[in-house]
């Protein structure tokens, strides 16, 4: 997932609204490939493997978490795949692996009325967040107190201890609701809470909890944590307006282990000139363990590694090599992106540019470019070759997690860029399934993939590295 | 819920684009009825206890299924609550209703590859479908066949035979679709199965369960059947696709006790000069054990008790009594509606008019009108009365499951038309719960049943009983 900070936002509508620049003096021509972009668009739509595939294997395995069998299981089989789809150098690099299990769960809400008597008792459907500790069998049981904000929070402290806090926080953006998922837990044990509760990060609910992962704080306890659904956020917060503050009864089986093993799985498509160059492009293949995390990632591994199997067939070798990565536990630690760095780390300055799709592979609008101003000037115009399509957008923008220590490192790069409308609908819950991707729109990614791959594999010049203007 | 059929949609099409046939020699005049209206439209939306109300109860109560303890205690509380209004006739009026409990439930899917090694187990949100029969506590396991239609059934009928059949049928229309459901299981005994899935009645799903009624065939077995996800219901027809065929275990704690005793609630504001002339309006107190039934349709039945507190508060007393009705058992029996017509029937001349809500109280276009073509010629023009509403719809339509028995005696009456759009993304769901109403709609419903009962309460003449022409 990217992180769009408003600052951000900004500066890629500047960018977008003006020249670019600092122009480097001979701006490339790309035009010369736009009939090989023109054949890759065509055979990428001709073909709907990708979406095939992933329902495949989504089907077949299910969720992946990391420290999963499931997770190892599907990496098996897809090195198979790509062993016998003919691509070069098909390997896990191993990763060693948080391991978080969720356990059995449940909470029951007790509702009473103003003299004290007992009116309802409504089971809750919730999701530990990930990384939390369990509770005992006999669950926590607590008054809930709601909270708004943390500010809110901060002006209830005294109400607070030996509370359930309950954030109820409607859905603005991501990257603003997210933290009450994320930090929450820690602010409300700082407030002497002994639960803290999350409303699903999400516009539209059907009673769905959305899990995701937390971060404690060491100085203060770690105190048990789950999502409830939208549904039951507003039930609780309408409660307490009426002075009938319920009582919860959570109890979570979750449990953390030590680290195990994954991988990250790469391939690659040799260059023909200079293979020590690579352009890298790929996914995370695990997921939360909910759904089949088809939509968030394996759609985006399966795009890039689509690209690539697509480039092959057509019999475009580029100059460069292109590797195909399919990173291991984004969700629950992004150590398969750090991994991948420092296995990497004596040939970075030989990574011409590294691309990751983790927004779904929705409707491609183009990419988000990441990088020095000079390097996002020299590869922008590598967009013009996708018009016919829809998807010519190269402005800057955020990367993504598991590219993020390339380009922390210098490394330019781009995120894929798709219609979000309705990816936090189905993020981290057991709607995220195949039926929400449409083949064709999968289709549309690979070949933006392929064509900006293969034109960045191949084009004599390479992008500067250096830090990022703005766009991360 | 109305059941429209296109042949319907074709006579409400027609009414509405012809001049209305067989007008009365003298059209009533509700002209002089525009500032009452006014003053009713413009006191309901300055007031937000219709929402408030319904939140309060169904948060406090819960689901209210016949046969619930819930349900008595939430027709208690109303009953107080209409007294303490100063509401007049307050009353339960006794039926007997059906006793159907869920019990524990669950759902396991069983994926194996092509080479019979089990790759997956998947637990399933199921919900059994209203009056299905229990499985043995182990369960059933059965191979799923998935059919698409009845037609489809019966062309794989000797596949079926000791099968789990699911009817994997997407969504078109309620009327449509929601056969699979109510005859899915009877059908799937017919051909030997011995359980029944239904891919859930909706357009729209984030792993989302819908149940609802089924009807059983007394000529073959009663076979236990569940409603699944639509994401599920995709799932086990692409493996089935792949060759594939999963396996299923069914858990249903489902029984039936004998009838219990439950009321519908009666509540009249008298009228001043014929207070022996009734026009009734209502919904239904009754909901599925999901949820809150705050949707549906408690929101039905408190808009119209809105609309006569409303009434009352203005000092609008009509020439005739209005009666607002919460008809228990609409869901499972439509027991309230025919034991209202069995309590009424010596008074039956006396029904001047008779109005429900039943599809949510969302933005409300209008009425859909039940009767002789002179009574719905008489009544129509009071739709103009809410121009400024935007709700002055008034073309025949389908009724409403509760006023039916009125309406199939003569009664003329109407349905409260409202913005369909998302009423089945939440129906028979756990996320029919006041969130998805809007305050400011629900006092658009209060408005629209308030002008329209106090109309046709007051007006000198009254439309004439008689069998409907087209309408329902």
């Amino acid at each position: 997932m990217r992180r769009l900070t408003p600052s951000l936002l900004a500066a890629a509508l500047l960018a977008a609204a003006r020249p670019a620049p600092a122009q480097p003096a001979a701006p490339p021509d790309y035009a010369r490939y736009q009939p090989a972009a023109d054949r890759i668009v065509a055979a990428a739509l001709a073909d709907s493997t990708a979406w095939r595939r992933v329902a495949e294997l989504t089907d077949a395995y299910g969720p992946r978490l990391s420290g999963s069998d499931a997770l190892e299981r599907a990496i098996d089989r897809m090195l198979a795949m790509l062993r016998a789809d003919g691509l070069a150098n098909v390997r896990g690099e191993p990763v060693p692996v948080p391991h978080w299990v969720r356990g059995d769960e449940s909470a029951e809400l007790v509702v009473r009325d103003a003299a004290g008597a007992l009116t309802r008792r409504k089971p809750l459907h919730v999701l530990a967040l990930g990384g939390s500790v369990g509770t005992p069998a006999a669950g926590v049981t607590a008054p809930v107190l709601v909270v708004t904000s943390f500010d809110d929070l901060a002006r209830r402290a005294a109400d607070a201890r030996g509370k359930a806090v309950l954030f109820d926080v409607p859905f603005t953006t991501y990257e603003e609701t997210v933290r009450y998922r994320g930090l929450g837990a820690a602010a409300a044990a700082r407030a002497g809470a002994v639960a803290a509760l999350v409303r699903s990060v999400t516009p539209n609910s059907i009673d769905s909890p959305h899990t995701g992962a937390l971060r404690y704080d060491s100085a203060v306890a770690r105190i048990p944590a789950a999502a409830v659904t939208v549904e039951d956020a507003m039930l609780m917060h309408r409660l307490q307006d009426r002075g009938l503050a319920p009582t919860i009864t959570l109890r979570l089986g979750a449990r953390t282990f030590p680290d195990a093993p994954s991988r990250n799985v790469v391939a690659e498509l040799v260059g023909r000139e200079r293979p020590d160059e690579v352009v890298v492009l790929g996914g995370h293949v695990d997921s939360w363990d909910v759904g089949q995390g088809a939509m968030d990632d394996l759609g985006g591994f399966v795009a890039a590694w689509e690209a690539v199997r697509l480039l092959k067939r057509l019999g475009l070798t580029p100059r460069r090599t292109i590797r195909v990565v399919g990173w291991t536990n984004e969700e629950n630690g992004t150590r398969g992106g750090r991994a991948y760095l420092a296995a990497h780390r004596g040939e970075l300055a030989q990574h011409v540019f590294a691309m990751e799709s983790d927004n779904g592979v929705f409707r491609p609008s183009g990419m988000r470019l990441a990088g020095t101003p000079a390097a996002v000037a020299q590869v922008a115009p590598v967009g013009r070759l996708l018009r016919a399509l829809g998807a010519s957008a190269a402005a800057p923008g955020e990367g993504e997690a598991d590219i993020d220590p390339l380009l922390t490192a210098g490394v330019p790069g781009a995120a894929l860029d798709v219609d979000g409308s309705r990816y936090f609908w189905y993020h981290h819950t057991n709607a995220d399934t195949p039926d929400k991707l449409d083949p064709a729109d999968v289709a549309r990614c690979v070949a933006t993939f392929a064509v900006w791959a293969y034109v960045l594999a191949d084009a004599p010049g390479r992008p500067p590295h250096g830090p990022a203007a703005a766009g991360r």
